[in-house]
């Protein structure tokens, strides 16, 4: 069983909060809980950042195999505690699903080691084309044709501050005539990190079979099943070992 | 089910084949076959070299998930038939697994697109050491500690001709105090490719328990569940779609 | 001084081949040499596939540090020893611009080691919009903005089966609302190849500012100015160092 | 010009400040001075820790295109103000080249986003010896052979937990037997980031001519002549511009 943990900031600022109550009643956390509750390989658990502990304690977080991270506006609120134990777990295997305007977030950045909150952005109840560009990849599973389509969904544009991916897997036309680097692998110490740009609070962007397929297959994807095993401590001093056996 | 085809050259060199024989009765895709028939996830077959159509005619190649690959001193006598019907096939996502000698085959130089061949080499019974760069990664499942040894096998020594491994999963130190880059990843089309250094044809190196892990996780990762469906024909003429909607 | 070879197939389809002699009355081979002759760090030569021994005799790329490659409908009719000799010389270090329809050309599938003839395309006089993806790469010197513009130019559209680009310099969005990777780096021994979408025969393309300045980057990228010495042999027997000292 | 400044921690433990000033009676800073002096493209800058605003000012930074960074034990020392100035810097464009234990450096970690500081380590008088595998990279550039030995130096050991490299230019095999990813180049933003393993502070690798080639070599290869111009603010909103057009 992968458990995953869904984590959204569920902050909507002031002229939204009424729409996306609307649309997501029981949060984003919920509506993705929703669907990823039907796999029967995964076990969910769901937190918002006003919980205890913000909804990322130490304890949770050892439990936690693929976490799962909406955030917005709100993303310099998150305690560095947190952000640390977070960054410590992925570097120790826990896969990482980093949903849209978490590309600002604090855990985003510090894994990438740029300024990831760089990217340009406008609401303009815009068509996104999600181009495939690793047909064999196992987050692909299940698409059909060259692309996909979110009907709506706020625009993002290049030039977006990350390494290379590793992998890339999306690439997005906007309906302006721009692109973007939409569904992106890295491997950080053993953990696997995907970024993944839809969803934004005010459409029903998780509702869509395309959408969820891709989280749901990237659940799987990030999974660590078991780690290299009785690795050692780090940073201490080496004893040589016999070089001619 | 993950259907695995094990294809070995089976042309041992005149002063090799007894020992050869008396390691590995059943050939190494015997021995392979052994313990990978044990997976409650695949179904095996086997073919060598002197087998109608070289044991690797388009029908067997349609109905394989995941071709493992080991060859020697006769890779230039497979027909250039099999060698691109093989190609074809990983293009659209079967996956392969190139073991050992077969750094010189036809298939993975054409895959490569260098001289993969161009490598050092020497038979002198020695240590070879690999070390676990990736190890969160699939392939590395199971193994313990920062390393593992294979006490006698060919010695492989850089430059190793090959384009940079997309993911980088073991580099070996040998006994000679050199390294070589022994377990690599590539994609290429919808396929997966691993290459694997283990297991020259005099030495009992497939019934080692990390090798056998090793090929193992390779078969579940190079595997490709399902690739994107209703992909287009190549090369043919697009037709403008429309940017704004 | 680089030593710069240009070289395209001049056989324009009938249909194709007023329009392209009045845009480029002395061929693409020759308005490139116009713009690359001011650099005073290149010399340059050109050759068509109708010269003597299709204008890449041995001879000629021994002498070539930077090779650019223009072709089109008849890339099936460079000879197989021609494809040989560029392909040795590309591992030894010699440098490779693959320009625009090159993509389907025997050299350039050969190195990727993938069906690189498979993307999509029309001729609609549509613009193409290039994205700086590498703001700080040598070969975006000199570039201002996010992207560039060309006017118009044959459009070009994924899926294009190449291997993950090591280096991502452009990508395109077309004015049909799609996209492709424009602008790509890959290693290959110890050559640098650059694939870049830009110059259908019949429209200026080769003209623009900005094209003759990436074509211009990319050749000082590519060049080699001294590789590894004293390489040795390859696929010799290794003798054993001492591990220990 | 490539305006170039050479940083050192320059705080030797007491055991071993004697020797070190023995060996490097102008600091490691200086004698990397030295040999860069000679080197008509480039102008050259030192400073140490102790020096005001710990020699990492922003209007020095502001001045640098190149900065090779070397620390040790003090590296917690260093302020995050400054670590913060040369972060931004290096995604600016600014080009870094971090020298052996300066792999536990904040800045180092920063940029690539894991514990940095991870990897096993002895004192013991060993040969390190550093394998080419980049036989075409501008860091290569004059070295002879396959690979060159630094006859004593600190042993570093894997599992370095570092991103995969873009480049993967030298792996160290040790004495003991072991191996060190060594040579290693990552893009961040537009700079250019080169890890080179060679330099404890107690033996006299600096006046090496292959490390004072590497580093030579490095300079010119981080030095980013002009990135892209008029590039727009980050993170701001961003207008639709016509996609059909």
């Amino acid at each position: 069983m992968i458990r995953v943990h869904i984590w959204a900031e569920d902050q909507p600022l002031p002229f939204a909060k009424e729409q996306m109550r609307k649309i997501y009643p029981t949060g984003i956390e919920g509506a993705i809980a929703d669907f990823l509750n039907k796999q029967p390989d995964m076990m969910i658990t769901t937190a918002v950042m006003s919980d205890a502990k913000q909804g990322l304690s130490k304890r949770t977080l050892k439990q936690t195999d693929v976490l799962i991270f909406w955030s917005h506006k709100h993303w310099r609120e998150l305690s560095d505690e947190a952000v640390d134990c977070v960054w410590q777990r992925v570097l120790e295997g826990m896969g990482l699903i980093v949903l849209h305007s978490a590309h600002a977030s604090k855990i985003f950045a510090r894994l990438m080691g740029t300024r990831t909150q760089s990217l340009r952005w406008r609401e303009a109840d815009e068509r996104q084309r999600y181009w495939i560009l690793a047909p064999g990849h196992p987050i692909t599973y299940g698409l059909t044709g060259e692309y996909f389509e979110v009907p709506m969904d706020e625009t993002y544009v290049e030039y977006f501050e990350i390494p290379q991916p590793q992998e890339q897997i999306f690439i997005t036309s906007t309906q302006g005539g721009e692109i973007f680097r939409s569904g992106n692998c890295w491997t950080r110490g053993a953990g696997r990190i995907f970024y993944f740009q839809a969803g934004h609070e005010t459409y029903p962007v998780y509702y869509q079979r395309e959408v969820q397929l891709v989280i749901t297959n990237a659940v799987r994807w990030a999974f660590i099943e078991k780690k290299v095993a009785e690795w050692p401590d780090w940073a201490r001093e080496a004893e040589p070992i016999d070089a001619t056996k």
